[in-house]
Order: C-alpha cells, then structure tokens, then sequence
C-alpha cells in the first residue's frame, strides 16, 4: 500500500486508524497504520447490558487510550472502523439488528463520530473480516475473494476488485443459512438443516451430542466425567487425533457438507481465492481435506483450476484490520 | 431514462444503438433508441460455418440496412452490443470460447468496430439479457436483479445497482451447472446431475425420454407417431394442459429443483428481483408454481419477502435491448 509513506518526514506525525472488532462478549480495539500494521490492541468486556450508550462510550476510550499509549492524540486519527455481526447498515451507520448485543435499530456510526471527532464506517464482521484478507491478508493479490468465516456460527463475505459485495438490503451472503439435505438440525434462525447447524464450532458440537445421544460409542462421552455440554470443538479435533470413530465421521461430514455448499457459491460467485476463518477452522485439514474434496468433485474444472484455498493469515487480528482498513478505503472513495 | 430528449429539436438527427443478439442458427439485429425503445429488427441465418469473418462481415450489413431503412447512415450510430452464448471477454471484446459458433479466442468489438466506425461492446448473451430486463424491462426500478434464462440451456446474470456481476475471469453465474441431488443425467460440460439436464427446454424433453425409455405411459408415447426424438418442451406443456401424470410429475420435479437452486442463488446473491426468460419459461405457471413454493420453503423469510420475481417482458428483443443499453452505459461510463 505504501499511502503512509508518501511525503514522511520528521515534521509530519503518523496517521492512525482504528479498527474495532465489538462482541457480544469482548470488545477488541486495535491501532492500525494505513499499510494494515497493527500496531497495538487492547480487550475488554462488552457489557452490553448496560445499553448501547455505555458500549459507545467504551469504544470511544478504548481508542482514546490507544493513542495515548502511542503518544498520539485523536488529532492522529485519520478514520475508525467497526465490524460486529448481525444485520448492519453501512450506508447509514446504523446496527438493524444484532442478536448477540441486543441491539435493534442503533446508531453506531454518527455519534462514536462525535466521540472521536473522525469519520466512522461500520460493516457486518465477516464482511469486515474479507475486506481485511483481501486487501492486506491472506487474499492480498486476489481480485475475487470469497471470504468464509467457521466461527461459533458460518457466514460469508465477497470482495470483488476492492469492492464488498452487499445484495437488496445489505442481506447477500447468508452462506450459513443455506438449506442442505441431510442436515436434520433446527437452526436458531427458525428453518431446518441450515448449513450452519453442523458447519461451525457449536455445529460441530451438537452433532457429537446428538450421536451421543442416540447411543453412539465415543471417546468423547467420557469426556469430562460424561458431561456432554462441556464438549467444545477443539475436543472434536482432539478425538479426530486419537483416532475415534465418530469425530473422524463428524469432520468428514462436515467438510464435505461444507465443501458442497461452496461448491454453489463458488460457481455463483465465481471467485479466485477462498480465506477460511474463524475459531472451527483451527480444525484445519480435519474438516479442509474433505471440504477440498469434495468442492472439487462438484464444481466444473473451470472454476477448480483458478481457485486458490487459503486459511485466514490473522485469526484474531483480521477483523481489526479490516474494519480499519475498510474505513480507510471508504474514506479515500 | 429519457437521454435522447434532452436538447432534441428539428436540427439534431436523431441517435441510435445497435443490439445484436447472435446464435448459433440465427443473428437478429435491432436498431434501439437511448430509451430503450426497438425500433426495427432483422433477422439473418449465422451460417458460422462460413467463418467468423463472415460473420462480422453480416452482423455490419444488418446494421447498415436497418439504417438504411430509417434514413439514417452510419453517422447516426452511438454505439453498438453484442450478446452471444459462450465465455465472453467484455474487458478484450473477445470470444473466448462459443461452442455453438464453433468459435475460440474471435475478436468481434474491434473488428466489428471498424466496420461500423463505432464503439462496439459485447458479452455474453444471459448477461445482456439481464441487463436489458434490469434497466427498461421487466426488473426496471429494481436494484438488484437476478436474470434467469431458461432456454436451450440455462444460465444467470447478475445486475447490481446498475453494473453486472462477473466474477474471477467472467465466469460467475454458470447457474446451470449447479450439481443437483437427484439429477441423474450426464451434462455436455462433462458433469453429472448438473441444473441444465432438467431445468430446460432439453431439459424437459430428455425428462421426458428417460421415462418413457423406462416404460413409463403417458400421452408423449403417442406424440408424433411414436417418435419420441419429435417431442418438445411445448408438447409436455400440452400433455400437462391435458393432465398427463408423467408430464404433471416432470413439471413439478423440474419446478423444485429450480426453485431449490435458487434458493442457494437468492442466499448468496440477495437480489430484490428475479427476471425469468427463455423459450421454456413459456411453460409458465407450470413450471414456475412449484419453482415459487419451494424457493419460499428453502429461503429465510427475509429473502422471500423483499423479493419479487417477474416474466420477462421481452421475450424476443430482451437480447437486442440489452446489448444496446449495455453499450449506451459503457460509453457513458
């Protein structure tokens, strides 16, 4: 990118960007030069019981307390970015719904503008989380970046030659709620066999229980003294290890649930590169081997052979840069 | 749009588009005003088997005599577009591959450009159909419209805010070669139970010969004395007018797996309106009945509701029109 650089000198200060990944359980703030360097973060507890208002308030003094530890003051900030899941507006600024905050129809980005005395963009995570591996992570070079988060839910975010891909209403990319045969699993979001029910970390978990459940032999029901609801992905992948029946099943279907339903939106959205993130990815080849298989078994070669499949260059970072970088972009338009 | 009106009096000749739509079998040419408007069509054999450069040599002749007609001369044109079946380069204005020209890597825009002495434009036929239908057809005042077209074959096109959706290489939106459970039959792409093999005009038929091949009665057995070779899409429409089960049950099989399929492109896409065309969506609400209710049943009610799904308004001139508006809009860009 090298914007930074261009007429540095000793006399000109450094420019930042802020880029916030906001949580139903944590806020993550991090300062971000505008070739995508973090160059600091900082965490804390969302607390979004106490009201949106108070949630606003610590984004702001989070930022605040950012550029102090940098020696910087808000005058520092070129722009600030917010990425969280649910329904957003970006055009508006506003938050249309988001579950996990309890927020419906919240102005984010006007009044953390008055608070920060900069401009503030805010997008959906994942797409924040895309834009971020597009343009300075691991589809940084790629034109077409289908960006895939298998997080405690799935979603998806679409970046085409630096430009995110939104739909009627901003609602394009619900790659998680896509209906697959063979996944018998109400969803949170009240349809049936939503591709999200087992593609994730919590889906990963309830199949376990469910075959558990129905009698199923594992090494996993002994785990923590037969208490099934402290299972946890990463259990699944430690069982994968030690060679158990089922977690090996589990994965296999998974991936290869996961790998078919790529396969359309791959051949709808005709990408040269997929970035796979989020917490259930840290599966790795357990789940990635047969996902690969079996896209390639269900897309035309003309899609398989320009397709480049890689896991997400910063797991905790991305949406951060992202969000930064998107508001950094968004800026220059 | 109304472009042409502005500053227009008896002193300014009046501007024209040429919209070709070029098949395998025939090329129609049409002469279109800036608001869309078809003045006047032609209609010639391909004979691609002539050569390209015949080709090219014909398509210039049909505009030139359609300019004729109206007292006008190459002076008079803006522009012009050309849609056909195939892997398009728009960027290049290059063919890269038209299986049913018989063509690889064939330049059409400069050449053709040279000929007409103006800015020529192409692309692939489902996407200047959805174009045209997007901006003064069917889907116009609508944002995000997805074109279906439902011909020989089948294909999408994608029209965001004004711009088509194309993807690493040209290649998203090959919605027909979307694999389907269920789908048994091989496709000419060299895949297996691809969308196409039903959900088309050969769709339908070879539906239609696989079961009666099985043994199965129905009143198509009889069609044409017994040829089944003879059978067209319109005879299932008949044989369904007339209550045939096996013609009721190939509707209502190829209804679903339509709609299943664009339960998927809905999802990823979120179009606001969804234009369908080609020669066997004059099948109608056969076809389309089930295709609705089961795209409701397989996307999240905040797809359903913001969509509207249309006919094509222009059956025959969707091609022409859209190849011309697209060339209007790209030498305005």
């Amino acid at each position: 990118m090298g914007r930074s650089d261009e007429g540095n000198n000793t006399n000109v200060k450094p420019s930042y960007i802020a880029g916030i990944d906001l949580g139903g359980t944590n806020i993550v703030a991090g300062l971000v030069k505008p070739d995508g360097t973090v160059l600091r973060t900082l965490k804390k507890p969302t607390q979004s019981e106490l009201g949106s208002g108070h949630v606003l308030k610590t984004m702001g003094e989070m930022v605040k307390e950012l550029l102090d530890i940098e020696g910087a003051s808000l005058d520092d900030l070129l722009a600030a970015g917010v990425g969280l899941p649910g329904f957003i507006d970006p055009t508006a600024g506003v938050v249309r719904l988001a579950g996990n905050l309890g927020w419906s129809d919240v102005a984010v980005a006007a009044p953390l503008s008055a608070i920060l005395r900069t401009p503030v963009y805010i997008d959906n995570d994942v797409r924040s989380f895309t834009y971020g591996e597009a343009t300075t992570g691991a589809a940084a070079g790629f034109e077409h970046v289908l960006g895939i988060m298998l997080g405690t839910g799935l979603a998806s975010g679409m970046v085409n030659v630096g430009r995110l891909y939104y739909g009627s209403g901003f609602t394009a990319g619900e790659f998680g709620h896509i209906r697959m045969d063979g996944v018998p699993f109400a969803c949170g979001c009240g349809m049936t066999g939503c591709l999200e029910t087992v593609a994730s970390a919590t889906g990963l978990v309830r199949q376990v229980r469910a075959q558990l459940a129905a009698g199923r032999e594992s090494i996993l029901a002994g785990l923590a003294g037969g208490e099934t609801s402290a299972i946890r992905a990463a259990d699944v992948s430690r069982a994968y290890d030690l060679g158990d029946a089922l977690a090996v099943e589990i994965m296999d279907f998974t991936g290869r649930t996961l790998g078919k339903a790529l396969s359309y939106a791959v051949t709808l959205y005709g990408p040269d590169a997929i970035v796979i993130g989020g917490g259930a990815s840290l599966a790795g080849e357990r789940l990635l081997a047969p996902m690969r298989e079996e896209l390639k078994r269900m897309v035309h070669p003309l899609y398989w052979e320009r397709l480049t499949i890689v896991p997400a260059m910063r797991l905790d970072e991305a949406g951060i840069v992202g969000s930064a970088m998107f508001a950094l972009h968004r800026l220059q338009d």
